[in-house]
């Protein structure tokens, strides 16, 4: 059993991207059998450019902000209270345009996995 | 690929729970390989009350209002911003006995599970 508060949790700048950080909050080191979750921040003119996962999938709530992020060939706009299901071996990246921070909860299945930067 | 707002999901009472509801976000229909999300809303002075789930844990995260989970032996009053993992097989139960709505968002595991209700 687990239970802990984000603020304890160090964010940890994500690589190569901008102004982007990654906090894991429940990870298989805590004994997590089958979810990870992740905050992410990604501050006002930041990005995670276009990436994939060959393996895994990614369910993500939007906790503060709003944000473009792009699955595939489509592009939105997603703001606080939105659920997004990103599936693997699909392009995905994330934009902050606005003035406000931009965090979302981000979960992965717990397996290893790939990332390729396009 | 699913980008949905939570306002378009309709709230669910939970049975056996007093006032408290559950919204199924992300599930297998939408077809999400590895995890479900869903959020659950705890009026003040609502409960769920104690259960376990043999086959599976649940990750968590509080969005808002300050509430009592009860965890196997230990009670934890948790706020927004918290990380929960309740293992399988551990009996649980929450409680709002404060003045604002309690919501948090629970993640599973996709795999056929059954609830024990003690």
């Amino acid at each position: 059993m687990v239970v802990r508060s984000e603020e304890s949790i160090k964010p940890i700048p994500i690589e190569d991207a901008e102004q982007a950080f990654i906090q894991p909050l429940i990870t298989r080191f805590d004994g997590a059998l089958n979810i990870e979750l992740r905050r992410i921040s990604i501050k006002p003119g930041g990005r995670i450019p276009a990436h994939l996962h060959p393996e895994i999938e990614h369910v993500q709530y939007v906790l503060k902000g709003r944000y473009l992020v792009k699955i595939g060939q489509e592009i939105h706009e997603v703001k606080p209270g939105d659920a997004i299901l990103i599936p693997p071996n699909t392009v995905h990246y994330y934009e902050n345009n606005g003035d406000e921070e931009a965090v979302f909860l981000c979960t992965i299945p717990r397996k290893e996995y790939t990332t390729v930067t396009l």
